[in-house]
């Protein structure tokens, strides 16, 4: 059974046939680069590398672990090489931008090239993905020497960087952090306080580590209006750039977790470490913000990795698992038993996975567009048009796709019945790494709020109709067409819900702001399964073209509309739950005292 | 934070206040010794030995698990002593007829005491659950000389026993099993097979262990119509029952597995191993059938225990965790935040915890009463209600409860945040011992076979109108209580539908027999959540009555009508869902060919 092999051909279909990702790339300053034959050939050379290097060696990193003494991790195994096999093919400066040893590629590239990276083996991606988000940093609000002395090294990939945010006291609530910044003569400053589920906070796979630490000043604000940013380094710099001595942070522990066990998940002491403030003081959470989309997004990821995994080694074990006759009568009559995809409830399981891989699929690399818009478009109109759709859809990828990809990791690991629960078999492995998805980054109760709260009730619903809008118009566009109808009615009908379901809540937070709380999770669920429908319709009419036309694969397009049906009448379905649950209210969560839930 | 705390005040009221136990034992012939005095007192014992010598063990098996070497296998630090303090208290014999060394007690005493035993170490409970299933084969097809040999031990807890039924080829589908049994001259058989998923297969904590094993007699027909059974003892017996020497059969390797690591998941070797023929030859599979009910619902057991587990730990995290403030203003104006029990979707997290367990315990306590009928009542006709009753909730209590029990415990460790995901806190190994629980004894998908097809179906419904008579019943009793027509009206409504359905999947199933199998899961999941209602709605009757005559502790009555309404309003509705998918059909999921899941 092998560990994973790229899904080329539903990419290649999402970016060219679906989401005319050509198009988009020729119409973005620079983008020009990104030709398709450009582009397909990158990607399948990361497949390569992804299905024949990271893949087999995601069960040696979960079996095992990372090990800590005294400060030092050593990484699992092949890690370490595989690592530098990533930085001589030059992939950590695909999508940075040219003036600091990028190659200018546009961002969602690099989503996709994410995606097979994590699919392959999530553990080990964490270590090149984390730096993303100091590179982010820096690159936004660092000195220029601070770039040319970081930011080059992130970007070539020799160096890795870290976010160190949260603290054993607080996590969602950052406004309660307090790790200190004491200011020195020569306009550094001391870092004092300790930092925990530090992602690849400590590694034997780079010459240096560049933590990006949020901490006080002496004088700032309480809250989260009080906190900056600093860059600090595991090995100082000389003048020129080069390493000096080891800078005074160190890991204390690595956690023993439930999954990604090939990734260190650290305890950091800062001792008097020696950092640089980054960006304005006391605005560090601002800073931050810019990037917890992206951040976000490539959490987003982690769902559909672990829906994809699933699907592909269950569909395997589908295929060759004979047991029991179909309940129609043999299917496999010269055997001892039938394969037992012949049963509907294993067809149902495979089309559940199948329906959230390649749907999650479809709503990452359109969301990643939206990045790149941001990202490189001169048209202010666009970028602020992108903004939004990113900011409305990022909380939903990032929640309902790593929900649904827990689902659907459960739900590979069923189809092999308790051969499942059985290490050798990886399923149980998929089901372990995927469960930290619903949880960093964000919880999907928080994603929740951001979602409902920040983004909808905040804009007065302004960010979702930017949304139904384009499902509204996708909706006219094939009104007659009576092939789609059977996607199109219900497509349009849950597009106008949605609205109506918006404004109920909306009125009801009115009176009590406990609702919004009280609805969240069930409306950002109600949104994916929305969101969805919209793709899978997408899928459908787009494949029914192709079809009526008699161009390319018609079995593979074939397939795309028998999922878009399975996720109408199957999935879409779960609305219907989450409608009366949302117009409950509030009150049967918050009459019972805290101190009756048990006796 | 404490690893369990038997929910005595819980058990104490679904017993004797909702299910009326002391005039259930009490109608019992030999029921008289079970008096609420005497039960309790067991009760309450049970509890001080699961709390304090059992739970503390949990983390302990879970870290250490078994040791495999050359065939032996060690289990972890403390868990053959607390086996031995098991079986000096007599504990094993609680429940055992009086004629085989048995204390005579109703056996749904024991299944109490096994959910005590299971909710604080599942792996611990395992090695005395799996001699269950030994004994009931023994005592209802075993000679006089085998009940005498094998079952006094068995019952005293110095030996333990096991069922041998799987193969590496064959889990589901047991007419594919291949373990040969070849008579010998002296009447016993020689044994020669591979069997796998042995639980408590090879163990340190006993002087023997007894194997109940299927396997083909030579002569034997094909399929399920050929398999036997027979007694394998790890040690060989001296004519007067001592202990002799070892037996040809070796536990070949032990599992690394998800979960329950505290339990030696075994592959067993027989080599020419001697066994004895017990019950018919040939009818095996028929003797094994009288005891699925029994085995099933102690997997039930399995859900509730780790919902129980679930939510008293995130209760107690979620009281004490001061994070961000509550939408509504601050609720711990004085703390740097509040507890986030304050927010509503934490509360929707640990109400559906709260309601799975409390109400699984109703369901299941009910369960159990059936089986003590059957095992004692001389009234035939309270024998076969009992036997329906029994035959319909089994694989509802089975799936629906495990499903729901994984839910919960991931309900729990989503209350912690990223701390979730960290071992020390317990609610990661609360997930992965749950895991199991929805594949061994059969998947979800093979009980929701079992309730459609075998169940519901081939009675023609009669065993689903068996339930919804006394849910009727109780509706109609209630038909003018104003106080508890929130709950009536939903539950007289699903009462009914409930037929409807059933009716509707019969019809499609006779034109197409894949609309079974299409059905079945969504079937079983709709048909847990109506029987959740009806005992949720039963016991928001009793505390109403309660609390109008201003009877007993008001806040626990006040919690139950509470917690029901949270069930009706915020659980109930999901069966919605599930009517518009069944009613979807079976082409949905049959029309995809197997060739065209993936390109």
């Amino acid at each position: 059974m092998s560990d994973y092999k790229t899904p080329l051909r539903d990419i290649q279909y999402v970016m060219w046939e679906l989401l005319g990702y050509d198009q988009h790339y020729q119409s973005l300053p620079g983008g020009e680069e990104a030709s398709a034959d450009v582009v397909s050939a990158v990607i399948e050379e990361g497949a390569k590398f992804c299905d024949n290097v990271l893949a087999p060696l995601n069960a040696v990193g979960d079996r095992e672990g990372c090990k800590w003494d005294d400060g030092v991790v050593t990484t699992p195994t092949g890690f370490k090489e595989a690592y530098q096999q990533y930085v001589e093919a030059g992939w950590p400066s695909m999508c940075h931008h040219l003036e600091h040893g990028g190659q200018g590629l546009p961002q969602s590239l690099g989503t996709i090239l994410s995606e097979m990276v994590g699919s392959a083996n999530w553990s080990w991606g964490m270590y090149p993905g984390l730096s993303h988000g100091a590179m982010n940093t820096i690159e936004a609000h660092g000195t220029p020497e601070q770039k040319e002395h970081y930011l080059t090294k992130l970007v070539e990939g020799t160096w890795t960087g870290t976010m160190c945010l949260t603290e054993p006291h607080c996590g969602t609530d950052l406004g309660m952090l307090r790790t200190k910044a004491e200011p020195n003569a020569d306009g550094s400053y001391s870092i004092t306080g300790t930092k925990i589920f530090i992602s690849a906070g400590e590694h034997d796979m780079a010459e240096n580590i560049v933590h990006i630490v949020l901490a006080r000043l002496p004088d700032a604000p309480a809250g989260t209006k009080g906190i900056s940013l600093f860059i600090v380094p595991k090995f100082n710099l000389n003048a020129d750039g080069t390493l000096a001595d080891r800078n005074g942070v160190k890991c204390g522990s690595i956690e023993h977790k439930m999954g990604i066990h090939g990734n260190s998940t650290c305890v950091m002491n800062f001792d008097g470490a020696r950092g640089y403030l980054i960006g304005p003081a006391n605005k560090g959470l601002n800073c931050m913000f810019t990037f917890m989309n992206t951040a976000r997004l490539g959490t987003a990821l982690q769902g559909l990795a672990h829906a994809e995994v699933g699907f592909q080694k269950s569909l395997e074990y589908a295929r060759d698992r004979l047991q029991m006759r179909a309940l129609s009568g043999p299917k496999n009559p010269d055997g001892p038993a039938d394969p037992i995809i012949v049963h509907p409830d294993v067809r149902r399981m495979l089309l559940t996975q199948k329906a959230f891989a390649e749907g999650g699929r479809m709503m990452i690399y359109f969301t990643a567009q939206q990045v790149d818009i941001i990202d490189r478009s001169d048209d202010e109109e666009a970028k602020k048009a992108a903004d939004e759709l990113l900011g409305f859809l990022t909380p939903i990828a990032k929640a309902f796709l790593t929900e649904t990809g827990f689902e659907a990791a459960n739900l590979g690991l069923q189809c092999f019945g308790g051969h499942g629960f059985i290490s050798e078999w990886g399923m149980e492995q998929n089901v372990r790494d995927c469960r930290i998805s619903m949880l960093y980054e964000g919880t999907t109760g928080i994603q929740a709020l951001d979602l409902l709260g920040r983004k909808v009730l905040m804009t007065n619903g302004e960010s979702l109709k930017r949304f139904t809008k384009i499902v509204h118009k996708f909706c006219q566009a094939n009104e007659g067409n009576e092939a789609m109808a059977e996607f199109i009615q219900p497509l349009a009908a849950i597009n106008k819900e949605w609205g109506d379901l918006t404004m109920h809540v909306g009125m009801a937070a009115m009176n009590n702001p406990e609702e919004v709380g009280a609805a969240s999770v069930d409306y950002l669920m109600y949104s994916g399964y929305a969101v969805l429908a919209y793709f899978w319709a997408l899928a459908a009419a787009n494949s029914q073209a192709k079809l009526a036309a008699g161009e390319g694969d018609k079995a593979f397009y074939d397939a795309k509309v028998k999922t878009a049906r399975f996720y109408f009448q199957r999935l879409l379905p779960r609305t219907r739950t989450m409608v009366d649950t949302i117009k409950s209210g509030a009150n049967n969560l918050m009459e019972l005292d805290a101190d009756a839930f048990a006796f």
